[in-house]
Order: structure tokens, then sequence, then C-alpha cells
């Protein structure tokens, strides 16, 4: 386990509290907490309300999670695989009313699944998002159209225990979160000069 | 103002409460406010912890804030010019550590937004995001390096007086946001098939 209390401002406890463990229990997530973490996808803003986000969850044990193990990568199968609950994050590439690109529709997806994952630390659970996985594997797998575009897969569960993974994973469990201060992120006046914040 | 119950499953506050307003008060905003909205951004989740976001940040009265609203969409600054806080939000295309593209500079950028909207829930404010702006006007004006992209532009204020708005944007104040169902956004098996949620 983290410390959390590393924010330089105050901030709400759902950010503070998450990271992204890979010390996953087994333990099967109760549907309710399912439907509330799916749900909070729902409320994200996206440009001309599209909400180009879709989702396909797999349980351990059924098809679906073995497909979407299948496709991630062999350091993140070693943890990743005690998940009871992987999600593939989609993005739809074009604007369903005039079949222009949208330009935005990663950008959006990352806000619905920003909000999935402050869900998750409501409901009491864990998320760990990964971008190392073969999209193109996943686009076969589960018939995933050309105009959508698979980015991520989130591994979500209780916490388990840190004896279940390596121990040079384990290791990274108790390291600090490190950020960026905001003299490297925020700027006042023209991109990379200073704040007044 | 909205109604804001009209989610199916349980949902923390921060993210049921939040909305789009375009009916801002030019009242300021505290600087301890913005302090925790953009500490928010700090905490979101990237790969290899790129922390692909950068933020340029106008209040009302600066040259940064004029020149944030002179990209905005004739449509966006009829509103968004009672706003007292303008950001232009920004990805970093390339992994520092390699110069390789990351391909989820969009996405992380998103996440950290998300958050930082919820943050501004959680002060007492009101966020709402715009694509309508010129990115390459931006991009002169802020002297912003051809590996950034800017992507959007975020007002945030507190909420104000649906009079100071046009008639046909003060009706859409009130209307329900409207959002789709989880058939079609969820799958448990193939794209586009059922879900047992």
């Amino acid at each position: 386990m983290k410390n959390l209390t590393n924010n330089n401002h105050n901030i709400n406890s759902l950010i503070e509290q998450r990271w992204s463990t890979r010390a996953f229990s087994n333990m099967p997530v109760e549907k309710a907490k399912l439907q509330s973490i799916l749900e909070a996808t729902r409320w994200a803003p996206s440009a001309f309300n599209e909400q180009p986000w879709r989702f396909i969850l797999g349980q351990k044990g059924d098809n679906t999670y073995n497909s979407l193990l299948s496709t991630l990568s062999d350091w993140n199968i070693i943890w990743a695989s005690n998940a009871p609950v992987l999600i593939l994050n989609i993005a739809k590439k074009t604007f369903t009313h005039n079949g222009i690109e949208n330009i935005t529709s990663d950008y959006d997806l990352g806000q619905a699944v920003g909000f999935m994952i402050l869900e998750v630390v409501n409901q009491g659970l864990f998320a760990h998002q990964m971008s190392g996985f073969d999209p193109a594997k996943a686009a076969e797998l589960f018939n995933i159209p050309d105009d959508f575009r698979a980015i991520s897969v989130t591994a979500v569960g209780y916490y388990g225990d840190e004896q279940n993974i390596p121990e040079d994973m384990a290791a990274m469990e108790t390291k600090p979160r490190l950020r960026k201060d905001f003299n490297e992120i925020i700027f006042s006046d023209k991109f990379g000069g200073e704040n007044h914040l």
C-alpha cells in the first residue's frame, strides 16, 4: 500500500486515494459495484455529447476475460491475471451525426475512464489501466469495426496480497507516487513560462 | 439549473452533480480553489507516468485570458466571456524518455482534465469544456512547440444568472442530460452484442 498524502493542495478523497495497484485479489466484484463503475462513465462530458466510449467487460471464468487476457503484454499478464475483471476501453473515431472525424474521441474516452476509476475508489475497489496490449488482436477477437479504436485495458478488483506478485512488482506497490510540479505543467503566460499559482 | 438525479445506479456525488453550464458568474475564483483544481490533474494516471498534460491558465483582465478568448468560436465567446477563468488543455505527443509517439497522450490528458472538472465540483464551481476553438492560433499566440497539441479550452467559474446569456442558450440550461443506455456502450461478448450488467 502507498502513502497517499503527498498532494500540495486540498483535493477530494477519491482522487487523493486513487492509485494503480498490481496486487489484486481474485475475489469477484459484486454486480451492483460493476454497474456503478460503468454508470459513472455515462455522465462524462463529450464533444457534441457524442459519448464515443464503448466497453467490453470480461469476468474471470468467462471467454471474454480469457480473450482480453490473451491480448496483454507478458509483463501485464503476470499481475493482471489475478484481477477478477478486465475491461477493454474503445473510442469511436467519427461523429455519428455527420461521419466526420472526431478529433477528441480519445480525449473523451479518457474522461469517461477517468470517471470510472474514481467511482472504483468510491466502491472500495482498485483499478489499473494498461496500454500494453495488442489492439489489432483485440479488434479481431471481438469483431471491433474499423470506425472504432481499442486504446487500453483496465483491470478492476479488490486489493489483494503483495506476496502473490513477483518481488520486483511488489516493491513498486510501496514506492511513493511521483508527479511533476506546478511549474512544469502550468503556465500563466507563454508555454514553458512562469505560473502565478 | 438541471435535474441531476437521472442516473440508473448509485454513483459518487461529484460525478452525479457535474454538468456543463453556460451561465457563468463573472465573480473571480479564489487562488486556493484554482490551486486545488490544478492539483487534481497531477494525480491522474498516465502511460509510463509521462503526465503528458500542460495547462495555460488565464484570468479575466489578464492578457492570457484575452488571447484564449480570441481563439474561441463565435458561439462559445458569447457565453464563455462571462467566465472568470479559461484554461487551455495541451497534450505532449511524444514520450520524454525515448522520443517515440505517445498514442495515449490525448487519452491521458482527458483523464487529467476529467479529474480537474470533478475537483471543480468539489470546490462549488462549474466547468465547461470546448473543442470549438482554433488550435493553430493558440499555438502561435502561446509559442506552443510542435511536439505539443492544444486540444480543448475549459471555462471555470461560479454559477451565474441564466438571464445573462441569450434565450436559446438559457433554454439548454434546464434540459435534462441525455446519455446512451448500457446496452449501447457495454458489451459482455462481441462488440455490439449483449451485456450481462
